[in-house]
Parts: C-alpha cells; structure tokens; sequence
C-alpha cells in the first residue's frame, strides 16, 4: 500500500540539471553566472558572529524588503522575499489555486511548472509559443476560455532567451481573466529598456518574480522575492508561507549583494557580451541561435549532427550543456554563456566535434 | 474581489513569539538555547569561500544525511533534510493528506499545525490531553474514529513539556490507521532513557522530526529533518520539497553542527541542570510546574495573580516569556530556560511582582 496521495504516487518530481562534484567539469548547463559574488559577501561572513544563529532570524526579512523596494522604487509591502523563486511559484499555488483549478503556462515553458501544478492536483493548459518564441496573440483569450486560474509566464523565455515586450505583458495581464506571474529570473541580462515593474501599480493580477540565483552570482543561496500588489503579496507572508522561511545569513548575504549593485551590473555587462560574443561563434559553426536576452543560449544544431549526440560528445569531453528530450526542443542544446575563457573552450570542442564526423 | 483562495482568506496566519529587536531584553519566549552554537561553526564561515555560492548547492543535502544517519544508526534514506522542522510538516501534508481530509492532534498543541491544516484545506480533530498532559488511553481509537489521515504528535509535549514514553507511542503508531508524525523538536533535553527512533524500523507508519533549533542553538539556520522509513521519505525527497530546499551554507552549517555532539551534549546537560533549578524556584514562589523533558516550563501562576497581569508586568521589566490566551492555558506562563544569570534575573522580578500586589 502506498500512503502516498494518488496525485504524488502518479507524478515525477522535477529533475535538476546535473551537479557534478569534480571542479574540473566545466557546467554551462544550469544557468549559473560564471563570475564569483560581490567580495563584500565574503568579508561579511569573515566577521560574521554566530552567537546571532541562537536566536530566530527577522520573521518577515524586513531589511531586506526595504532595500529590494529602494531598488526597485516600490514599497516595502509591495515585495515577498523568499527561499529562491521555487518557494515564490509554490506560494503562489498554494495561495491563489484551488486543487483541480487550471494553471496556464506556454509550450516549451519551465520544466518545474507542471510539476508544481501536479503537486497542487491541479490541470495545466500549454500554449505552444510561436515560431519567433513568443506567446501568440490569442494567448490571453486561449487561457481564459480554459478557464485558467494562475498564469506563469517566464520572460525573458526559457529555454530560447527571447524576450516580449513590456507593452505585449501588459495586454496579456490586463486581458487575462486570472492572475499572471512573471518570472523575470534571467530578466538583469536583457536591455536595459524593458521593465515591468511599474506595471503592479496599475494592474491587481501581476507578480512578477525575481532571483539572485544568476544575476548575483548566488544560486548556491537560495534567495528570490515577488513584487507585486500588496492585495496579493500580503497573504502569502501572512498565512502560506513557512514561518521564518529565511535564515539569518541569507538575510544578510541577500541585502549586500543588492546594495553592492555596481558590482552585479559589471559581471552582468560582462556576461551580456560573452553572449554576443558566443554567439556569433555558433552561427559560424552552423547553429541557429535566436537572440537572448539572459545568460544563455538555445542553438538548433547543424542538420549533420543530432543535437543528442554532440551534448554526449561534450559531456565526454567534461563540457557539460543541456539538453532537453521534448518535442520543438530535442533538436537543440542550451547553452550557459561562460568566461570567456570557457566560452572558448566550448567553441574549440564544438568544432571538433563537428568536424570529425 | 478577493483573489485567495476561500480557505485562504478564511484563515489567520501563524503568530510566532515577540522577536524584539532591543539586546537588553531577555528573551525567555521562544524556546532559544541560551548558549551559543558550536565554535567551529564561526570557524567555518571565517574561512568560507563565497565564490561556492555562484552554484546550486547539492541539491540532497547528501552529507549531512550521512552524518544524520550515522549519528542516530539509521540509513542515509532514512532522512530528508528540510528547511527547519515547519518544511517537514508541511511536506507530510502536501505528500500524504488530500484536502478535505482530517488532520488530528491533540490539546493544547503546537499552535502551528492547525494553521498547516488550514492552508491545506483540512479539518483537524483535537483530542484533549489528561491531566498529566499525556494522550489518554483511547488516542488513537478517537482518532481512528474521525478518520484520520495523518496525526502530529509532539513528544515531548509542547506546551507543558511532559514526556510520553515509547512504549506509549509504539502503541499509538501501531494503533492508527494513519501516518503519525512525532515532533521531537525537544528531545535532546530529555532523559536519555527515551529513543523512539529503532520504531521506524518496525513501523510503516512514523516518521520522526527533529530540528538544530534548539538543540543545537541554531534557530537562526532554519535547519530541520525527518526520520522514518524510506517509502515515506522518499516521495517527499523526490517530488514534493522545493528543488535546491537547502543553500551552502545551511548544510555546511548543519553538518558541523552535527559532528560537534560533544558540544552540544553539554549545552543539554547546562539546560537541564537549570531547568531543575529553576522549577524548585518556581515552586517556592508558589507557581505549580510539571516535571518538563524540555528547555521549557510551563508554570501555572499563583491564584493571587492572573497570567496575563505577570506577563505584562515581566514585559515592562524587559523580560519576555510565553502567554497563551487559550482555553486551558490563560492561567499560565511558558518559561524558556535561560542561563543561571538569566534565570535568577527572572526569579528576582517574579518575587518582587507577586510580592507588590
């Protein structure tokens, strides 16, 4: 007998991108920024007392939420400060989605939607993204007539990188009849044109999510937040979420390393140019690569080769990228953008590869 | 309009202890241990690269599984690290009981686990303690009878601080038709004599929680875990956790904390050594105050004076301590057990309070 709920017994959990110990791996497959955290960090925990640990950490993360609000020119009631963006989507289920209600998203999407969703008990509709990576037009009127609940929406996409408009989420919050989560994790890659921030003073329905997994170099912290309305932040810090879901070290580690912003806009300048950089190289190789907006790439292999085979050749070669066994996707690799360095490494194997067979 | 769900909007949040911000208040509320964490943890993060935190952390928690598992003579399955005690529970319920489905526990309980059940759209069944504060004979029929999915036990009791032996938990866990969940939150100042872990090896249906919290003076780290039998650990390690529940440092932290159990023994035995001082203390002042197997008391005050008049007037003197307007509990003060300096302090204003009136 499993005591297992028949929704947990039927479901897979979601698989995480590999996480090889041996440092001599080079990993361009789980979008990590390849440049180290703010020095500021370490200097912190060098003098760090931990008689602070005895006692339980600021409930709410206050501090923390006053600097995201000064960052972001919202107010502090307007930001949810949670263990990564994972615990924002989960509360955002929890909170707003009755079992058996419909949670809307995009095909290709992020793998752990369906699974949060089939966690929850609840259905999800994907609507297939257009031939240029974006949702289509009728992308709100699709959700709404399914009746869809909760939307998650990731922008700049994943896994392609492509980036909608601010103008295109505003049309599709304000038609959609149910709620709409912007995931922006990767969105302090893109230009520096695009915010929809401003947005949740005008709209009831926006969260929009954000992590200092890759544009702070932190995804070994597990720090995100939610902006969003107060009507739709406030109960999920309120009622959902755990009680102390912070520790006292990412409090802290988290508020120095949004106030040590001119160091994460250098490594972010320089992970944007890598990009181009790589890029270019790819399509010289014969890869169709769209435009990205985040620290990564989704290049279409060349028709010679199955894009399968060149991610076991890489992996042979202690290169590792990612690659994805679904329909649209299976024909292409996603490729973290690295040093320069590693992103040079890469190239060289990649022709090799492509050369020798 | 309201976007939560009824549930939701229905409930009222978790209220956790007064967490002041003023170091010249003593903190006997929370149940914190009043000595601080093991010296080789701040050894540690003095000589923590924070480069590590540019990637995601293991996403298991493997070593301190293994360090969990050798140190209580259980398998590495056998235990899923969780983001304090509250992560554990909350995956017991989203793994093991549909919405709908009743929760049972007894009275008076930890105040968090009907806001767990609330949030998971659950009725709970509370089933009234003896005198002794210890679940009657016909725990488990009572139970059994409201068909209950899961049942949490926390042992030793929280609030009074009364132990229940083994022999009487076997026989409940043998007794339910459900899960059985057992907080051990406060184990470690309890009697050696008391281990309820060999159970998971014979019972399908137990899973035991312990913390870093308090024991380990580490309730600032966020740092819980379960022990029981792999086909209930499992699905909860694979399907339900958040990706990645537990950063870098935590399990680093953890994994010392651990090791060092020379350390943390004589913290316990500090705590226990005055707890016993403290009741005789209490007891001359004329509070009554069972026997506790925790770093608490629960004191029943004089009945000269109101529990709640002593709080307040223990407040303005800059000492905080637990009141719990409940059914059952408004006549009386729940103690955390501080140094001896503190606990004198304590006894000093406690005489001079029910002296003055």
């Amino acid at each position: 007998m499993s005591w297992e709920r028949k929704n947990i017994a039927a479901m897979q959990g979601y698989i995480s991108g590999e996480q090889p110990d041996d440092p001599s791996i080079l990993k361009l497959n789980t979008n990590e920024n390849p440049y180290p955290p703010a020095p500021a960090i370490e200097e912190m925990l060098q003098r760090f007392s931990s008689e602070v640990l005895r006692q339980y950490p600021p409930p709410n993360a206050d501090e923390f939420r006053e600097i995201a609000a000064t960052l972001h020119d919202v107010e502090s009631g307007n930001i949810i400060a949670t263990r990564g963006g994972d615990e924002l989507l989960r509360l955002m289920i929890t909170t707003f989605v009755d079992p058996g209600e419909m949670i809307g998203t995009t095909q290709p999407t992020y793998s752990l939607y369906p699974v949060l969703a089939q966690i929850q008990n609840c259905p999800i509709t994907h609507v297939p993204l257009t031939a240029d990576w974006k949702p289509p037009e009728s992308f709100s009127d699709q959700l709404n007539d399914a009746d869809v609940k909760l939307t998650l929406l990731v922008n700049p996409n994943a896994p392609s990188g492509v980036l909608v408009e601010v103008e295109q989420i505003e049309q599709i919050a304000r038609s959609l009849n149910g709620i709409l989560l912007l995931d922006e994790a990767y969105v302090d890659f893109a230009d520096n044109s695009y915010d929809a921030i401003p947005l949740i003073e005008e709209l009831d329905n926006l969260v929009i999510l954000r992590t200092l997994s890759k544009a702070y170099s932190l995804a070994g912290l597990r720090l995100g937040y939610g902006i969003g309305p107060e009507h739709l932040i406030r109960p999920m810090i309120e009622k959902t979420r755990d009680s102390y879901n912070l520790d006292w070290i990412s409090q802290k580690i988290a508020s120095i390393a949004l106030e040590e912003q001119g160091y994460a806009n250098q490594t972010w300048l320089r992970v944007i140019q890598e990009r181009d950089a790589l890029r270019t190289e790819l399509l010289k190789l014969g890869f169709l690569v769209p435009n990205s907006q985040t620290n990564f790439l989704l290049a279409t292999v060349p028709k010679t080769h199955t894009a399968e085979s060149i991610y076991v050749e890489l992996k042979q070669r202690n290169i590792l990228v990612r690659f994805f066994d679904q329909v649209g996707l299976s024909d292409k690799l996603r490729i973290t953008i690295g040093t320069a360095e590693q992103n040079h490494k890469l190239i060289t194997e990649l022709s090799s590869i492509l050369i020798s067979q």
